[in-house]
């Protein structure tokens, strides 16, 4: 079997991640090949910048500006798209399938969006379509999910599973500073982008939570039902409170199967303080996976990172190589459950999703206020969990007429909350709009 | 695919665990046949109780007291050996490889003392032996390092592996109990076994650790050079001084790389409390894995259990439906690496083990004490982390002549601090046998 020549592998895009999947296979090249039964070699690259690109693999392999040069060439058995996207992306990766390729990729944007074509255009092929490194980065999430927890009824999914928005949330928290600030500080460390849309407006966590829910679940990807709420508006009070109350806030992504369906969520949300996950900090991922037989798992790692996520494409490249004489009828499938027998459970609208909630009033300092917005709760048939009422001068300094009022619901529909807000928010003593974030207890 | 019978399961005993395969794979039958491919059926139960057997399986499966003749039953695909032990087990489990069986177990003492002739003995036949189950219960690492890690060169493996001596622990710092009280609590709420000498000597962890050594480095299961050294020697008064120098103490099964070979070991551990690991209470287990380049991850859930177990015992039957008709040559290695491809790595000696090291010394409350006793570090070239000295009527109650002088030592090989805590010992101002816990950062 080591007698076998090394596996050819095409890399199309060797940036960040893709300059990682090169380093790695030459630096453990032997160690893998040990664990893989034969060698992994990259041995052709497509990039624009053929310069760069050749300066970082040397003669190890064949340099292209052009992607369809490396599916063409009968050589590569399996083809790695680093390029990111739902453009050009998917129509190399399905290219890629066409010519027979098994496909490697990082790429969550285009899976939680196209998974359903490029799988079924797979499975037609016979061919593997890997994605450990689109979640969660180095953690073995994916693996989990697929092979490691099969005999449970998956309760729920939660994770941390955008690194630069919990880096935000950690210093916010550390130093009781707000947003935008956290957020400038992160660009230039690195930690958020130029262009931070898809981390700080839940998005990316969105794609990886749309994947996420397809295989606990065994449901199509929904990317676009998933209900996306990014941290562009927390308030370092609203961390601050929530601390006093003994929670965190982590930007979490979110599904659970429940009687109408299944939820998928990303929004920021109160985590008790004493859960592991709430204690995950800087740039770090975790996700917690609830299944009937199994109880609670936590799986924890770097979420994002050049060598952290070629981790995770290497792992998958192990597992073709490995794996890919088996007959194509008898291979772990793409979405953990066999595609004849894919569920068409509905994801149910924010509305009729039941959590708890951690509202935040802006009140006149006056008798009778607190009455007025408990009656409403209370006829909305919502029950108050705890209650924190800030002495006017604290909040608003001596002689202030203002103060906060913070509470925690117990478990109500979104709905009923929703209308709960709006007759709170009509009261002429109630003098901003009401902060609301969700609240999960993960037990 | 789906119009495939199920595949015919054999049970090798019907205990607890057993009974949760059972149960398990039951209830949530209909979502394992979607996941697998094909139904998965208990068709066969051998266990000497026979009657409490049909009481669990009713009409579902034939119940006999001879496991020979589960074996020897050529409908019956694979066979679950959940009898325990190295006895009557370790030559069922050859049988049933021989009689061209494949194989799930959850008997880690089996495989950590006779894994090589059992994994030799399946891959001459052809044949799959899982064994998720025998390290960690329901978490997947077996799989996280057999597959998901593979990219990597690990470096260390470490984890909270044994829940019985996890929730002693928790409760003995909660509480402030000694151990023999909190043992004996253990056993009265079933945390513990009447004879818990395997859970609180270490062995069980030492045998989980050993598996974990084997995976991550590509060695031969080692049981024998295993270190091993359990907490009945623990007590409340170290784990009280850890808590102030800002550590916990676990029994921790620690496996790693270092120059000279492998370090495979079990002892109580200190580690820094604020991470993640140290924060792991109660019965849950918890492993670290540290590779180069995915950095740090972490799995974590319940390591014991009746359905707990059973997930990672079916979790190994769906692998096995999906994956055994693939030809031999091409599955997933048993022990992570080709078998042809393991290394002979030594275990090394624990002298050559390099740590840090708590010591706690009773000595007497004169001058010139903490000189000598640091006098003797610094000429056997330890250097002092910390140092934790107690007034003596803290320690003693008023007027005492005696007190507990802590310290943390940098890393030090085993062997210095051997040759320095004799020196130690026989100080006449030492007072009592000094005690000496190993201290891990983790970091």
């Amino acid at each position: 079997m080591s007698q076998l020549p090394p596996i050819q592998v095409g890399l199309l895009g060797i940036g960040t991640v893709g300059s990682g999947v090169f380093r790695v296979l030459q630096r453990n090249q032997e160690e893998i090949r040990r664990r893989a039964g034969r060698g992994i070699a990259i041995t052709m690259v497509a990039d624009l910048d053929t310069e760069r690109a050749r300066g970082i693999v040397g003669d190890a392999a064949q340099v292209v500006a052009d992607a369809r040069a490396v599916i063409a060439n009968p050589d590569i058995d399996i083809v790695v798209e680093l390029i990111g996207g739902y453009g050009i992306a998917r129509q190399l990766v399905l290219e890629a399938i066409a010519a027979g390729k098994h496909v490697v990729t990082a790429n969550k944007a285009l899976l939680a969006v196209h998974g359903t074509e490029i799988f079924a255009a797979a499975q037609a092929k016979g061919v593997m379509v890997a994605f450990e490194a689109a979640v969660a980065g180095g953690i073995p999430i994916i693996k989990a999910l697929r092979e490691g927890l099969t005999a449970n009824r998956i309760q729920w999914v939660a994770g941390i599973i955008n690194g630069t928005t919990n880096f935000i949330l950690s210093e916010m928290r550390d130093k009781g500073l707000d947003f935008d600030v956290v957020l400038k500080e992160a660009q230039r460390l690195g930690y958020a982008e130029a262009d931070p849309t898809f981390d700080i407006e839940g998005i990316d966590a969105a794609h990886k939570a749309t994947l996420m829910s397809a295989l606990a679940f065994g449901i199509p990807v929904q990317f676009d039902k998933a209900y996306v709420e990014g941290i562009t508006k927390l308030q370092a009070a609203d961390i601050r409170y929530a601390e006093q109350l003994g929670y965190r806030i982590k930007l979490l992504g979110i599904t659970k199967r429940v009687a109408g369906g299944v939820e998928l969520r990303v929004h920021p949300t109160l985590v008790p303080a004493k859960r592991l996950i709430a204690n995950v900090e800087g740039a770090m991922n975790a996700v917690v996976v609830q299944g009937d037989a199994v109880g609670t798992t936590l799986y924890y790692g770097k979420g994002a990172g050049s060598e952290p996520t070629a981790s995770a494409v290497i792992a998958d490249l192990v597992d073709v190589t490995r794996l890919h004489t088996a007959d194509p009828q008898h291979r772990v499938p793409h979405l953990a459950f066999q595609p004849h027998a894919m569920s068409d459970l509905a994801i149910v609208p924010m509305a009729q999703v039941v959590t708890g909630y951690y509202l935040r009033l802006r009140v006149a300092d006056q008798a009778g206020v607190l009455a007025e917005v408990t009656g409403i709760l209370a006829r909305a048939g919502i029950s108050i969990d705890a209650v924190l009422q800030r002495e006017a001068d604290e909040v608003g300094g001596e002689g202030s007429t203002q103060t906060d009022l913070i509470i925690l619901t117990h478990d109500t529909a979104e709905g009923t909350m929703d209308a709960a807000l709006a007759a709170m928010q009509a009261l002429p003593t109630v003098l901003a709009p009401i902060v609301r974030i969700r609240k999960e207890e993960l037990a």
